[in-house]
């Protein structure tokens, strides 16, 4: 069976098969019912599960229903078990400023799940610049890096000028004005004058944390020609 | 000496160290005696160059100083030599429509002259799955994907839910009306509901072939821990 | 008398001559009381009343006034009565994910009221092709399609290209970030590269609803020269 | 053989099987030449063939190719043959002003090829109501209706209060300062105070004959249940 | 004394003479104990009052300091007193939905302060032409027209096109997804096919009658060569 | 006969009587003859005749055919006679830079055709208030004014607060970058801290003319009660 | 020791020796306690400490950690103590409007903690000139100003027009509808007509406010060649 | 005399006395003519003057009348002698890349023309931090910085956190796609994380360098308190 038809969703469970991992639950706009369901579904059939963007009142809800659950207030992730056998080389998750922390979690939670060993460093952004390149080496023994800004995201140029390794940007919400939203980092981390930098979403650390995995198990796995 | 000042420009010359490849020219903005004059150094230097962005004149004004480089109009790149050794692994180019070609084709240019092997599929937009559906195989032994789309910028998504391996997705400036010079499919991809993919800058064929072979650089390297 | 004068708004009596269908009350905006007022008179006139948008506390207020009306919390419709004669042919919702259920069922209750049948398919985004192509027959077999999707709204061009009958697309305001509130479906959909598809306003499930009963009412009424 | 592969594109045979009308070229981006090929393959095929958005320089080149074509400069349309059997019912077209008639124009050469009668009704823009209203009767006897304007769109809101059938917006680019090259009326039709109106992408005169035609199909086909 | 320096505000008592009018209160952002003192002042000077944006709280203070003030809550004026004398003409303001009457409110209650004679046509929106084309006669013997509409804001460009007299237009942030808070009905205005019609900001009830009054105002005193 | 249907467009002969002005034609995006044509009718009607925007190639064709008709190379204004009451009062048109010249001369051959007496002042931006203020009595006789201003737009906020008469304003295209082709002096223009102000189109001297002159008109005829 | 470490951020000693002032924390996005050990920090390090957009939550657990400080509710400024020596120069404060005093209060706050001697003048908004001009030699006396403004934005370009010194401009987010929560007046600023004039984000006061004194403290200490 | 009527225009002689500097003509939408004229009058009185954005056509017009005057084809800009007395300081020019020269020129003759003493720095773009921390002494001495930059603009919030001077940032319309004509840029630069840092319209050198002349000037002259 390659997906099971609960009437309100699809459980899928061949994407793990597919695309490298088990489906994620994004739980906004999901009532706690329904990522109940969901999630039990996938337990049964992975052995572990998680959800995004859980507000408080829905993860009260889900840990009466899986008390080995963890609840990360912070990133409003739901997390239950973790894959198994951790893929070597490093994700390195770098963020610009205090605020950024909570997507900058999202990030770390996500990929641990996926398998991936991760070290952070934190407030980082690029007014202070001693405190970037006082991490050089950390920043360039790295495997992939996942870059986490908001304001006005320029952290990810530099760092992309600095290593020789994939760099992903994830710009976030955090500013004000002519910040529109997180419009503004995402848009100067995509036109950013160093190349081997990719952008995902504003606030989207599941993304990078995905983008970031796959690329540490193509590099465990080897590529054929 | 790391950088070489020509007055109106710093050759970067320690870039391929720190970054995993030497400067790329990009040749908008720039007069063709300026591209010429970087090109030598970089020549001299890494014994291969390549520039972006080189309207017909420019190039026309290259070749006879460059005899050996090879312009190619469609893509109006301008490339000498290339890497040496190639990586193992493929990076397959994915385009959605015969008008998203040119920025294909700076894809599989870039990328090969990064040491990469390519692949390409043509004209497989979302409108006639058939068509796509019939290279599923190639899709899931790919490596690494590079997808360009222009219109609504459908393809990534689609892709992204059918393979294991990274999609770096490629908005194209070729629609009109709703399609804001490319910014639709920018957005669109940005929210794919596919995870696994990232994004780079409307048209910035390069920026997904530098990202794309740093992680197959990274794959024939291992990561370490 | 074509309308009526209620002092804040004039009833249209004469609106199911002229365009088909009878008004249908727009509840935001409006006042519990206003929406009753007009609501009896519609219902006076021809038996059967509907109103969008309508929160839960005025639908309080308008079950006591009229017990035999339905209120979906859901999609927000406050409902008394429908169509008798139903049209041949079958609508069929299509959704992309679990959080485009509430836009899918105002487009639903609002066609049934109408005097269509319809059929539901639910949760196929695109990332997941199996599940798509699993009612490729059910697509293929309708006589409208209306498909409701948020994120990057890339379902509508996938099953614009499988079928040979009308589809309108409703994006929703599903989504973050460079989402836009639902800007970035509605301008992808416009550009879809699939023909044969028309778009209405985000989260407007009544407008294609409106749309959707109107392409059926031709066919079973015939189109004359 | 669902379609064949030129290596630059993939001409879709199938697709009249799969959405009830043959591939349509879409001239914009694409070479004089490649454009011929496809040409050539697809009236092979079909017996006929039609190109939107052919310059008049790629038309000459065509004319010479295929002698029996007819080029249209107002539109930009190279249309050959066209469908044999016409269908029941009227493809009504208004316009709204004098410079949106290429547009116009656009909708009409498209639908006549698919198999359409069609009328026609310009410059009845809503400043001049009496110009619009003198043609009640035959705005209220057509099968379905597209309305082609500019400026702030207003026409298809009008026209929508006014008949018992279909209606599809064309918002053209015609305009100046404020209406943001056809933006604004786009916005506007979306948020059109009518119902049973939907909209396709500014100046996509195709389209918009593409889903009138599949209208029109249906009735003339019978709604199944 | 042409104006008062209260500390936190300069109260323009020159106003009325320079600019026709008295300074009127913008309520917003400013706490009831301001509004209260520039009040004070103002109705000393002028006899009467008026503050725009009052919330309910507010006007529950302000009640008690002005016994003889009015509170509207629909519109949130709270208003002291009136212009004697009024101005022949007549001021006719025509809205185009229900939900458009707060910003009618708006203008009516701030023109009759100003001395002007006014008159209403409500929920006369383009979809029902019958409504509005009743009123043609008093839409053709108004002095001056406001027109207040929300959606896709068609209603100015119909009467434009019906009267000989200035229509100013008034959009209003009634609507939902691309109506984009009021901005098509106010792009859509803008550019009007009908001339004769000029635009306020969204919701700028207040605007539109200070606008008219100036107008009718020139119209009772003549214009002087 | 209220129109003449020409076919490509519909003459409205009706358009003075209902509008107070002969219909005036919008000369972009039409050829010189259509232009040709359909002044020739409006000429036979009205005795006079106007077009904007006509470029100095179909104005050569133009004075051919009419050759007691005037080009205005700046403001791409044809005219051929003009209303011979001239009304009382002054129309006062000011203009912030020279930049904004033309579309100052083409709110000044509108408004002399539509038989208004007009007065100029140039070149008095904000930046050099002295410059306004010396001709601050000019300002305040004016019976309408209409103030053109690119660049950020402030002038006809200054002037709303020096006169007692109705202010309509013109936003221009003349500036770059954060000017947005003019939508910033527009929105800028909106938000206008003065009142009685109101606005019209981006470059739209024509609309301003239209308004200024049915204000004047009213004041010339009076207003009933 | 350039910063220290305290896991959730890094505290950046060397701030002041690098960019001349000490850190300021920006409160937004930050726990309380977070604030607190900042805050502690630079306390420790500088005597002095400034925190911005501090929640009146937030401040109720400041003051009980640092009894000495003071809260400012209107500007949410948290202050600790000031600069001793006060610099040179008067910094003049501007604002066009009652409800822009919120951010001229950051300004102020801000600055005279980073030393400066400040003045304020208040609601002299562009439509009442005398206001303003009363001003003048106030105004033409300062060193540096800040002009904060809403609406549209005007005021610094009349003021950059009548002084010789550095005009910086603060737009606020103060207005609604086409202000755009503050995009307007801060591009209408961006594009001045004034010469002179630089702009700083929305509501950004603090930034003006270091600006300004860098410029005062530049003007101190004198301009080495 | 303040200022004098040339009829198309007003010279305002008075500006040196008010603002600090001359006039500088503006010569985008003036004809070469125009601008010789104003240019006569200006020097006249001044003894220098200063065109921007003037073509190289009328450049060679303005040449033939001003034998003395020099034009530079790559900033656009035709001058005429210069500030004789030289100020104290230095004032600092940055660009990113080489692409940016021509704003940063457009600085440079600006500010010399205004008595400043300049020094550049070229291509220092963020994603090779080595060149631009190689010049760490020379950003740290100068007394007033302007750093031009396009592509994400990152530059200004580097050097912003490097310096203790004011930085006046320039973001450029170099770039494609995202980069949104220089829009990007300018956004990101207003939400910097660095102070002290204030921005200008986009490719408006001469802006930054009269803001940047200003403070020279007032740190020549002194604050006085």
């Amino acid at each position: 069976m390659k997906y099971e038809d609960l009437g309100f969703c699809k459980v899928d469970y061949d994407r793990e098969e597919r695309t490298g991992y088990p489906e994620i639950i994004y739980g906004e706009g999901k009532s706690a019912d329904h990522i109940k369901q969901i999630m039990a579904k996938l337990l049964e059939k992975h052995g572990k599960a998680l959800a995004t963007r859980v507000s408080a009142e829905k993860a009260e809800f889900l840990i009466e229903a899986f008390p080995h659950g963890v609840y990360h207030p912070d990133s409003n992730i739901f997390r239950i078990g973790q894959t198994e056998t951790s893929l070597n080389g490093k994700l390195l998750i770098v963020s610009a400023g205090t605020s950024d922390l909570p997507v900058a979690e999202e990030v770390q939670l996500t990929a641990e799940w996926m398998g991936c060993d991760t070290e952070t460093i934190q407030d980082v952004g690029v007014a202070g610049l001693d405190r970037l390149l006082s991490h050089k080496e950390q920043l360039q023994t790295a495997s992939v890096l996942v870059v986490v800004a908001g304001m006005e995201g320029a952290l990810p140029s530099v760092i992309g000028g600095l290593v020789k390794r994939p760099v992903i940007a994830v710009p976030t919400s955090v500013g004000y004005g002519a910040h529109l939203q997180g419009l503004t980092p995402l848009l100067s981390m995509l036109t950013s004058c160093a190349s081997g930098v990719s952008v995902v979403n504003i606030d989207n650390g599941f993304g990078a944390a995905s983008q970031a995995s796959l690329i540490l198990k193509l590099a465990n796995e080897g590529a054929d020609t």
